[in-house]
């Protein structure tokens, strides 16, 4: 079988600011348990692919990060993008490349920073959802919603079939969804073969296509930075959900009922760590008063983080910059770091 | 005339923790404006008396950072207490002294820690308390209260005369207070001879006047500091409020209508700073979003305090300690003290 996965892990992570940074990008925190995300990811997939099998995909500007994090894959299995450019471009990159180092593969294309609770589970849907893409199919993972989420895509689904993608819907549809039992979260992860989503793509971006092909003709050659660079950045800027499969038939899914979650906000990454007898999650040196369901965490393990009559809050401390935030309102942390470039504080970007 | 004044300058001050410390008090902070507590007071002072008619009395831990902060005044005029035995004990002692130092002179005793924001009004109300108190009567300054405080003692008063010393009251006794038309704050500033409160003393704290004397016997000698030493730490731990003033008579008030606020929290603090549009008080470097009627203080300028979706916080950070609180409960911070004291956190007292 020739069975490859691609970790998608490009993201910026400002959602995880004042942790995450620029430089320091969510995949590369340990937002959950004491392993980075990227890493975990990685070892997720270790049981069912060779290390030589395993290829991630970051930003140039995280390469050096990544590889030293990824110390058991080939340095040559870590890639970096030229400049961010989407899935759809990232995605397509890879499907070139492994084409051409071996047509007719499958790969899986998985993203960096997802939480997985039952890693067999996982690895069993993985195996199932590599045998139904050999066949041509693009393969999707649902998951079984527990909650009307506004946060996430929907995959409207009739037995294995995907009949539609669903934007993030608002509160009201979300309801409607999750009533109706034909909707399941879009995991964002798929698995097809190189030739099936280089065909897709071909269809529905024709431009992101012809980009493609001219730096797949350049690869092996001397020319092959120099083109990557260039046509790299003409690519448009789209994802591979609204690019290719809102618009794509024989999409498959496969249930993804292994404990998934995207670890969207610090408030998603407080659900999988220790919680105390006041609802809090506690990971820093701390002294509370009448404090509750609270996530209070430093990376600084000498400064002390006080805390008096507050509740729901999110407190989150690094040396040079502290966020204070209501926790229902932790996924749109961006603004701040918006407001933070408005400023013109660089080093704290 | 011999008037003189000593400044109480002995508290610890965990109410404006992490900023103030047990080497660091509320009044070495500049908790409002650009100058410490401390010196305000004594610079408010300077335009009455000569600086070697002002005297600080400050714990001993704390002698050297005062003197350096008071280069105005000569060197000899900070007193240091061997230990803390509440104001009773301190003003007693600075009286022995005074009165072996100058018979018959007379001093106003005033905390190191209260804001003034007419100082002109201060200078001339103190003149008047001076001229009262050589006739031989104990003169306390009320404050028309602005509203029904309980966080303050307050004086029932008949004309110039205090008729009655009332402890901090409940809200409803509060609101009685202020309705009636009968009650001022007690400002917790007094002027006297010092041969009148001593007398008062030997009246209402025996056991103190005993061993104030034992200390006076031994002025200008060596034996000094070891007598002091011993019995300084004998005398009983008891305010000159409750231990004398509630008992006097011949009381007598000076309307304090000057500004007068005595700062006792961060949110009392930050009623003395600019405002922003939102209602925040901000000196830190900062960024927000929907954040209203917050106090947010830093002592780094390099740290960012970034704050999303908050209302009635109080913010305050330093190198290695960072409080959040709740508005209406930054009185009760001492709490948070006393839970890192249980933590064993030395450092950070």
């Amino acid at each position: 079988m020739s069975y490859y996965a691609m970790v998608l892990a490009g993201g910026s992570g400002t959602r995880f600011w004042p942790m995450s940074r620029r430089h320091l990008p969510k995949q590369l925190l340990p937002l959950v348990g004491d392993q980075t995300m990227v890493r975990q990811t990685v070892e997720r997939l270790s049981p069912l692919l060779d290390p030589g099998r395993i290829y991630v995909v970051c930003g140039r500007e995280h390469k050096e990060l990544t590889a030293r994090e990824l110390a058991l894959l080939p340095a040559e299995n870590v890639i970096d993008e030229p400049m961010g450019r989407d899935t759809a471009a990232a995605i397509g990159l890879f499907a070139v490349f492994l084409e051409w180092k071996e047509p007719g593969a499958t790969f899986a294309a998985l993203p960096a920073d997802h939480h997985i609770t039952d890693p067999a589970g996982f690895q069993a849907a993985l195996r199932r959802a590599f045998e139904i893409a050999q066949q041509g199919a693009l393969v999707t993972f649902g998951v079984t919603p527990t909650r009307p989420a506004t946060g996430f895509g929907y995959l409207e689904i009739d037995g294995d079939r995907v009949v539609r993608f669903c934007e993030k819907p608002n509160a009201m549809r979300a309801q409607e969804f999750v009533a109706g039992g034909r909707h399941l979260w879009n995991s964002g992860m798929f698995v097809w073969k190189a030739a099936a989503i280089l065909h897709e793509i071909e269809t529905h971006l024709p431009a992101t296509f012809a980009g493609l092909k001219r730096i797949q003709a350049a690869l092996g050659t001397s020319a092959f930075p120099a083109v990557l660079l260039h046509e790299y950045g003409l690519l448009p800027r789209i994802s591979i959900d609204y690019g290719v499969m809102e618009k794509a038939s024989n999409v498959r899914v496969v249930r993804a009922d292994f404990g998934w979650d995207d670890v969207g906000s610090w408030t998603a990454a407080a659900k999988n760590r220790p919680i105390d007898a006041n609802g809090n999650v506690v990971e820093a040196l701390s002294a509370r008063v009448d404090t509750n369901n609270c996530v209070i965490i430093s990376s600084d393990d000498q400064h002390l983080l006080a805390t008096l009559g507050v509740e729901d809050l999110v407190v989150i401390h690094t040396k040079d910059a502290t966020l204070v935030c209501r926790k229902d309102r932790a996924e749109e942390v961006k603004k701040l770091v918006d407001e933070i470039g408005r400023q013109g504080l660089e080093r704290l970007l």
